[in-house]
């Protein structure tokens, strides 16, 4: 992980929506047991759409971020995107931060 | 710490040049071993500004972010500015970070 990378990590966390949506993907059956899809694909971005209250630009630029700064993944099926947390870079991003400090 | 201090500290962390002045301040007397005035008093912000090699203008920029973010405190004395870490500070963002993500 270099300067540029953890840089871009730190960004990515400054809006509460995205720190929001980090938490949310943690538990997805807790926030999103409505998905009719398994959740084991990940969350569908029109459900993440709806918990934030937002429009889908908008969080379609978030979700972006995240994905850029490596927080998250996601997947294509059919014509749906679902997205899912990447534990291991979240937790290597705090340890990294946690040393640093 | 609200949403919106915690978004203020983060960004305060996103620039390489103010987690390095933070690391700095952990360990003054192993970085700033020459100044002549006692190190209790914290660090003199020209000596901070040599160790970055940036201008006087830039770096106080980035220590009045760091400052407003909470990370550190300035004490004046006489003509001269020092800078030290507020550890407790920086200890409750991570707990804070490490239980948000």
């Amino acid at each position: 992980m270099g300067v540029t990378e953890l840089d871009e990590m730190i960004k990515a966390l400054s809006h509460p929506v995205r720190r929001d949506i980090l938490n949310w993907l943690k538990q997805p059956s807790q926030f999103f047991s409505d998905q009719e899809h398994p959740l084991s694909f990940g969350v569908c971005a029109g459900l993440i759409d709806q918990k934030t209250g937002l429009s889908q630009s908008t969080v379609s630029a978030h979700l972006a971020t995240l994905q850029r700064a490596g927080f998250i993944s996601s997947k294509k099926v059919g014509q749906w995107n679902f997205f899912s947390r990447n534990d291991a870079a979240i937790q290597q991003f705090l340890t990294r931060l946690n040393e640093q400090l």
